[in-house]
């Protein structure tokens, strides 16, 4: 960290420090919005964790996430010139974790959400939306479902289908399911099927928690219920964001050229060169395949366009246009091993924060 | 802010978030003392306040006290190279702080609390220095008491006197009144008696809060009773720390040569001017005069100390030991206009961090 006045002279301080802070301060008392000109929150971030879901550690606490908290941090300046800081928390208490970033907001410009456990992650990010006036991106979810959104979007323009006619499987019903199968849904996905550990998602089965039910009322249609194999029957494409692994077997059924993203890490559920037998289209979370669903083509970009925005939430259409200008920028790149741009293109970010602030700018 | 790593290729990424990360996270979840190497929490201090008690401006609300906590940030970086974050708080209630900050607390190596009103800061930094195991101070407790005790040590050098032959009077009972009174006493003042505005503290008054409760058990110990001026009768020594204003006439009561440092700013609470008819020496807090007592003067090169101590908490001797080295920066220059080094000495932070680190490590 530095700072960005000099601070060598008597003068300096006087102006830096008392008495002339007095000033500023005044001017922000008069009125609370001008915080966002005299102070550093209007580039600045809360990475807020509690260390309950970190990579695919698990629940390690808030110590031990700090170093992913660290690289979030490096990754948001990088690639797009936002400041950001680690707050990682000691506590796993949704109404603690909730009261937490509602008393430390005022420090900042904006929450970024970080490897929290589903399903706590769902009503902590939806509590601090309604409480606070800065946005609030539970990366997890978003991040996730915007790329996978983006790279969906580009394999059916190469597989020369539609959105509306697919029929989508989601492995998975964590943070990153969750908020896939919302985002295919809001984009007009035609049919998606949601399994977790325990098989297909369905409005009948029972001890299913609060989001999972509302999650069988926008997806599964047909009613299908049974094993992943069963939901895979016909479906053109596969998106495994379980951790778990997906048998060989199970893809079999699957319709001819189909599209599979495997997204675990660092194991993809399906192997690359196994999902390649029966997908035309493959992507994974890894650096070292092509077509990698990666974050960092997302977050740093929406912040940047938000705050940019002085944007108070993070609205749907946000993250829809965040999705197009992501696949909008491989151009004319498209093939089946190019869905996404390199996570280290540096025109993504820029493009996505315009799409992102053109958005806000553009609500109702 | 920045990276200190690079973040431009494919490998850059994966060392510096997934999936080379993990291996960092799995390290410190397998020893927590881990995370002071690998983190940046080992220069990283919280500035954190409810901008209850900002500068000469009182409660202001934790938004517009930013700029200050922002200013501090500054400083320590300025200063001592300590990276800091403000952290303002949306809560005024003492256990809600206290809460709060322990919540927040793995993300930094220290506490530097700021600008929150007396008697709550009391009971604040006494619950956070018992709960935490990282340095906590409250720098207009601590830094302004330390200064004073340094500016103290070095009028007695000057006037050829010695601290337990003193009669001091501390005029203001707040935060840096009520630490500045302890700092005397440990130090070994001879007497000390506090006033705040309803006059002389003592035993037998009624509706003294815990806090100066336990004041008049250690000043005042000829149960003086009175205002000011009858405090000042005889008394070596003012320090004026209440924001108020002290008339000239309760001055004239004073022994010769006498010491005011009259700290109220930006007006102190005798004028400079009237303060030299009846004092050999005279401080105040501000830098159009000579002898400037300023926190700026301690604060940096305690926790740049404490930080590279590793330090767990802020002990009364590494206070005497910052005192005793802000003293001892004033060398041969000493002089009734010169009792305290210059605030931009870079000298000092590196003589007090040094004092404080030795103190920490010569601890019973």
């Amino acid at each position: 960290m530095s700072s960005r006045v000099p601070l060598s002279t008597k003068e300096d301080l006087s102006i830096a420090y008392t008495p002339g802070v007095a000033e500023v301060c005044r001017a922000i008392a008069a009125d609370e919005t001008l915080a966002a000109e005299y102070t550093w929150t209007s580039n600045l971030v809360a990475v807020v964790t509690d260390g309950t879901a970190v990579l695919g550690l698990g629940d390690i606490g808030p110590k031990a996430s700090l170093p992913v908290m660290e690289g979030k941090a490096a990754l948001f300046r990088a690639f797009a010139g936002v400041n950001s800081v680690p707050i990682c928390l000691d506590t796993t208490d949704p109404d603690e974790i909730v009261e937490t970033v509602t008393r430390l907001a005022p420090s900042f410009g904006g929450i970024n959400l970080e490897d929290i456990s589903a399903p706590r992650c769902f009503e902590i990010e939806r509590r601090l939306e309604s409480t606070l006036d800065i946005p609030v991106f539970h990366d997890d979810q978003h991040g996730t479902a915007i790329v996978t959104l983006a790279a969906l979007r580009n394999a059916v323009r190469v597989t020369d289908r539609k959105l509306g006619d697919l029929r989508v499987v989601v492995m998975g019903a964590g943070a990153a399911g969750v908020a896939i199968s919302r985002a295919l849904h809001a984009a007009g996905v035609g049919e998606i099927v949601v399994c977790d550990s325990r098989g297909i998602i369905h409005s009948g089965r029972e001890h299913l928690n609060p989001v999972k039910e509302e999650l069988a009322t926008i997806t599964n249609p047909s009613g299908l219920r049974g094993d992943i194999a069963t939901a895979l029957r016909g479906a053109q494409v596969l998106i495994g964001v379980s951790g778990g692994s997906i048998d060989e077997s199970a893809l079999e059924g699957m319709a001819d050229d189909a599209i599979i993203f495997a997204l675990a890490n660092p194991t993809p559920e399906v192997a690359p060169e196994v999902a390649h037998r029966y997908a035309s289209i493959v992507a994974t979370g890894r650096s070292d395949h092509p077509n990698q669903i990666n974050n960092v083509l997302a977050f740093p970009g929406i912040f940047r366009g938000a705050l940019d925005a002085r944007a108070t939430h993070i609205t749907e259409a946000m993250k829809l246009a965040a999705a197009d200008a992501i696949a909008d920028c491989v151009g004319a790149d498209l093939a089946p091993g190019k869905i996404v741009p390199s996570p280290l293109d540096p025109k993504v970010s820029i493009a996505v924060a315009e799409a992102v602030k053109a958005a806000w700018e553009a609500r109702k």
